[in-house]
């Protein structure tokens, strides 16, 4: 049988712990050269419906033989890019009957079979904010307790709970630009957290006096400032659009998620559709920047082939530049066993996906 | 509701009529830049089971916006690499319950939804049959009545049948290394298509005086000899390794399927796993070679921005050197209604497959 589970399962099963324990021996084996991860691909066209929208078609997966799973995930977007703020965003519209349109399948490597098909929102989530807890794990000072937050929204809630879960953290300050939204979160986050959480109304007061200045935004221009660089403090964003070279360059020690896919690969017919130039160019597609040289990737740390922070006094700089298929093998993996365990989700016989000719 | 489709009820609907008819106009398209496709993607692993078996897990997918959909197809695979009647081949293992597992996403570029899935087989074998029958229709001559044809699996199979929709083809002349295997091809499509097809014992005996000389075989060696070449023959290989360089140079006249994935990519962790060399190197990985410059695309062609056969004495040469992606969107969309048309196939809820939350 085939599993067909929803976010709701994957949620009921997966906790921050179980992801960063997944990451982590993820990070191991890839550096050791043990579990590999293919690239991502974007194919963009345009799109008849919902105005100036593209349609973007997206897929990377990864293979860990530790547990003998391969898994792809695939997204199907409705994009948009309006201006908000006076920032350019990326916005997906729900268009599939007001909701979004991504999957992960999860492959046995024994048999090649489907073992799961399940969405991948919570579990996005999830990655991208233990990506950089164990960035942090690696980077962040052991007494880090102050958190200068910018971002209110999904992604900084998993965020600082994953930082959480990795430094003992005491206070956040977080600023967003709408006040409703990061009065919203700091209550909420208060609450789950148990930490102190204050929204503050400038990214100035919220990084003032931080140990740890995490950025989780959806912007596509620089919100780290260079300024922000002092003696032991540690810098974390989601995406490369967030850190301008400059930060980069400042910084004592840069971990990269992964440099072999800074530049993603994008293909689209015929002429330029996408209007926001910046979104796919930057300091992050010109290769002859000097700082390329002394960067690592996290994999090179969690496998003994770099090293972390060193002394109390360096400023450290983690870039979660794009996401790696491979993590969704990973805990996909630890997913499956446990939804399997609890008996969640629909069966769905097997031999509907799998055939009896050999292409 | 999403469809859930088998190979059967793809056979049942898709005659190599409509998939000649939709690919056309996807390469009408595709050259004219009004429809994309992304790269093939391999992530190869070592796999714990089946002795020295490999599992690859492949991914290639594209948009067509005339008809509003993308395509994603999977490949779940156990490879192995033995030795047969003197050439390696790459053989894959059913170890999905003596099933393989290779699936097609169709989603909706309006919406995003997944409007389909069905397995790989069927059209796998038609859209490579009727690739190659169109490079038969543009480099062919009008007057091709004798075919040379090596190999005699399932993939020559297809190959003859869209070769014989294209061009008023009488005498085949099948060579493939085991007589009982030609034997039984000759008899059987003799019966299937109404022509005369006749099993040799060599290779030069079945291209004796053809008019065409159609290679459909699963070696990694070259099988087309340069001396093969007279003047208005056409040649057509289904890979790269069918064909050698020399054969390309003493061509008159060249086309490639997409010279853009002329390099495949293949992602595979630590030291070399594939005893194969020449599964992935070879001239099609040489970009300094001669002829390059004088090559087309199949798409360039079929959008008039190349020419296909200009003399009856040309000796043409067509080499499906990889897949595109976009040819499962092209395909299952004509697919997609006819099975809608005909209520084929199991419903599942779209929610199954889509979210609330917005990655």
């Amino acid at each position: 049988m085939t599993l067909i589970v929803s976010n709701e399962d994957v949620e009921q099963v997966l906790t921050m712990d179980i992801a960063l324990a997944a990451l982590e021996e993820m990070y191991v084996d890839l550096g050791n050269g043990q579990a590999v991860s293919g690239p991502r691909v974007d194919i963009l066209s345009g799109s008849s419906s919902h105005g100036a929208a593209q349609y973007g078609l997206k897929a990377m997966g990864g293979v860990m033989p530790r547990h003998g799973v391969g898994a792809m995930r695939l997204n199907s977007d409705i994009i948009t890019w309006p201006e908000r703020d006076g920032n350019h965003r990326r916005e997906k519209v729900p268009a599939a009957n007001g909701r979004w349109v991504g999957l992960v399948l999860l492959f046995s490597a024994h048999t090649g079979e489907p073992l799961m098909i399940f969405p991948d929102g919570f579990i996005q989530r999830t990655r991208v904010a233990a990506t950089n807890a164990i960035g942090a794990k690696y980077l962040a000072r052991e007494d880090t307790r102050v958190v200068g937050l910018l971002g209110s929204g999904w992604q900084a809630e998993g965020q600082l709970e994953a930082l959480c879960a990795v430094r003992p953290i005491e206070l956040i300050r977080v600023y967003s630009p709408n006040p409703e939204h990061r009065e919203a979160f700091a209550q909420r986050l208060s609450q789950k957290l148990s930490r102190e959480v204050i929204a503050v109304a400038t990214a100035d007061e919220a990084v003032r006096q931080a140990d740890l200045i995490a950025a989780a935004t959806n912007t596509l221009e620089p919100v780290i400032r260079p300024e922000w660089i002092r003696p032991g403090v540690h810098l974390s964003v989601i995406k490369v659009q967030e850190v301008d070279a400059e930060t980069i360059e400042e910084s004592d020690r840069v971990l990269f998620h992964t440099r072999a896919m800074i530049k993603e690969q994008i293909y689209r017919p015929g002429a330029e559709r996408n209007p926001i130039k910046q979104a796919e160019e930057g300091w992050w597609t010109a290769p002859d920047a000097p700082f390329w040289s002394r960067l690592a990737d996290l994999s090179d740390v969690a496998s003994g082939h770099a090293t972390g922070r060193q002394r109390d006094d360096e400023a450290t700089l983690f870039v979660n530049n794009v996401g790696l298929g491979l993590q969704f093998a990973a805990v996909g993996a630890r997913v499956y066993e446990a939804v399997r365990d609890q008996r969640l989700g629909h069966e769905v016989p097997t031999e509907w996906f799998t055939e009896t000719v050999h292409p």
